[in-house]
């Protein structure tokens, strides 16, 4: 089965010639047109955007496009594969972005693991871009990059492996625990894996207005707690990780089975075997299990309702409740790119993660279906909405309107440029 | 008129969403196609590329996929106006690229004016692409900035208004001293500018076997010779130009009539009003006037010819004899691309040059046809044949062959591409 995948995967893109191709948005008959596109007449184009910087949104491809830029240090779950092999990846999302919602993604894959380099190079390209999605980026590199990226840059800036999935994941939640009647918000969490999507999630939840006391993080030595012997070492190597432990486990629990005693939901961005039934066993009534990893997901599905998981999600097309951030991206950056905004915050995240939640909420939600699935494909023109009623509120975009407007513009655009 | 152009290209630009935009190059219908440009199939092509580098020719758009690099110092003949008003530009580039010969050609715009950082960035950047063109960047900034990016990477780098303007000058001057029955390989020249595109020309004539002696250099002060007063001052500010001082004017000439006395070409990249009618009346017999300035000539052709000039060649479009690189660079890529080549020399510009004057010799040239026009579309994959089997030839290449198979090659090609 892998073997046939590999297969029909190379032979695919072999045949086409990698998955994107760049074209003129317009027909050129004649050397006249071509004095249109070109000298003499693009001076007056170029002069006018000299002027006007603004009008470039609306005079060259810079409205509709946005750079995927990544390093390749954590190229999927395959590791430090290098900018090169990265670029099948990138060239995916992009095609993912044009399918679902009619963006140009550029890949730009950069060959730098120093953070002052990298973040050097992606603001000195970035001023032609209409945003910058950053992916399969290591982590805590990933953690600097975003933060220094989002503080100096013109343009809105996503880690997709930070915002985007913990976006889904916060969807996810919500619906989970309307579903088994508890509060979010007063709930008993554990993490299980303190990477990119968990400890974003962990600011996500943070800014949800969370009981963070409550949140436990695991990683893979065990715990978070201010007991940890290597806390200072964490301190000096990541300081995410470090805030998240500090911010987190008020009780300063130590051991893995009190983490899970009584525990509302599981979350796991891990590896394989990191939740077991007799963790399970340990938690409150209806466990949230989460098993996130991909491709292999900490526990088994039928494993964890066995143990009594009420509901289970996992990063899989093949199980019901897909935690996956595909289901993000596109309408978010549509929202970004038809608002025009310079900045895109966690809050962003989180106005995806509701309309995200309501949308599923809306179709009723169940043990199986607790967020929107990969065909239903109204949910991009809405996350786009809400994004971009979001960033009009927040005073971060050149244009503004309500979900309406931004509905009505996303659906129009969506449906033009993917034909 | 100006006023027409101008209205015209901002509308056709705003109608349009900018120039290009980016496709799949495949249909996706279910999710199962997904899974194979995505996850979990993408990860078999990511780790085949991880294996084997050159196989991102075969399963990446890399193949058929070149940057194109500027600062934007030197946008057209407007100056600095930066790298975001250069985007209309270098989508307009794009836009040729792909009607001439099928290229996807990226536009990333720069925003840096340090040669260390932009070299830097350039390298960090440019290890997906097939190939590095560089445009409108500011002089003698462009000579470090080719030289270093040549030297340094492993992907074949290209500075049209060097290279490119100096392959259609010289396949040019081939022709006119063919037609005035002259050999230019002893001739007496005159280069007035002394920018990017006379620099370039003065290496390509040097690497053609030209007796530079004889070759004489204005610039905007007066004729370059080792009795320049600012000598000293070219030497540290400016080391091509120096290069050149001293690698020409013999006879160590200071009077510009006296570089015009009995010489037989005079090729302008300068500014209106720098070639005058008593100038040409100073050349030899059958004189030749390159009045290349963009958009106005040195001199007005009529009056050139007036003036005794026998041929008279311009940038422009609507005059004969147009020397312009937009008849070089699309076939010029299609043939590294098609032979895989790491490398561009100026060898290379030499070969499409020479491949450019055979083309119009045959066709049959005359006072008014000395260099192939725009809308003879066989010229590009005859370029692409040339320069492919000069890559080939000196090893620069992956693929081998000769002049007949990269033309096959290219025309197969740019038909599949540019349908």
């Amino acid at each position: 089965m892998a073997k046939d995948i590999s297969k029909l995967s190379i032979d695919l893109v072999k045949r086409h010639g990698g998955k994107i191709t760049l074209n003129p948005t317009l027909k050129i008959k004649s050397l006249k047109d071509l004095s249109l596109i070109y000298t003499p007449g693009v001076a007056y184009v170029s002069n006018e955007v000299y002027k006007n910087k603004n009008s470039s949104y609306d005079l060259t491809w810079r409205w509709n496009t946005i750079f995927i830029i990544t390093n390749g240090t954590r190229v999927l779950g395959l590791g430090d594969l290098g900018p090169l092999a990265s670029l099948p990846v990138m060239e995916g999302k992009s095609v993912i972005y044009k399918i679902f919602s009619g963006i140009n993604a550029v890949p730009i894959p950069i060959d730098s693991k120093d953070i002052d380099e990298f973040v050097n190079i992606v603001s000195k390209i970035s001023v032609t871009a209409g945003g910058i999605h950053l992916e399969d980026i290591e982590s805590p590199f990933c953690f600097d990059a975003l933060e220094k990226l989002q503080n100096i840059l013109d343009v809105p800036v996503w880690h997709d492996d930070q915002q985007g999935t913990a976006a889904i994941t916060l969807a996810g939640l919500i619906n989970a625990f309307d579903l088994v009647g508890k509060d979010l918000k007063r709930s008993k969490l554990v993490l299980v894996g303190a990477g990119s999507a968990n400890l974003a999630l962990f600011r996500l939840l943070k800014a949800y207005s969370v009981d963070m006391g409550r949140v436990i993080i695991l990683d893979s030595k065990g715990v978070l707690s201010r007991n940890r012997p290597d806390i200072q070492k964490i301190k000096e190597s990541n300081r995410w990780k470090y805030d998240a432990l500090m911010g987190s486990n008020f009780d300063n629990i130590d051991d893995i089975k009190d983490a899970f005693i009584d525990s509302d939901a599981v979350i796991g961005f891990s590896a394989p075997g990191s939740i077991t039934p007799d963790l399970i066993k340990l938690m409150s009534k209806k466990p949230i299990v989460f098993a996130n990893a991909n491709p292999i997901p900490e526990i088994d599905p039928k494993v964890a309702l066995k143990a009594g998981a009420f509901i289970v999600s996992t990063g899989r097309s093949d199980f019901p409740n897909q935690i996956n951030n595909s289901i993000v991206f596109p309408g978010l950056f549509r929202g970004i790119l038809d608002s025009r905004s310079k900045k895109i915050d966690d809050g962003t995240a989180i106005s995806a993660a509701i309309e995200l939640a309501s949308f599923a909420k809306k179709k009723g939600i169940s043990r199986n279906y607790i967020v929107p699935r990969m065909d239903e494909l109204d949910i991009h023109p809405r996350v786009a909405a809400a994004v971009a009623e979001y960033s009009s509120n927040m005073g971060y975009s050149l244009i503004e309107g309500d979900k309406k407007f931004f509905y009505e513009l996303a659906k129009k655009r969506i449906r033009y440029l993917t034909k």
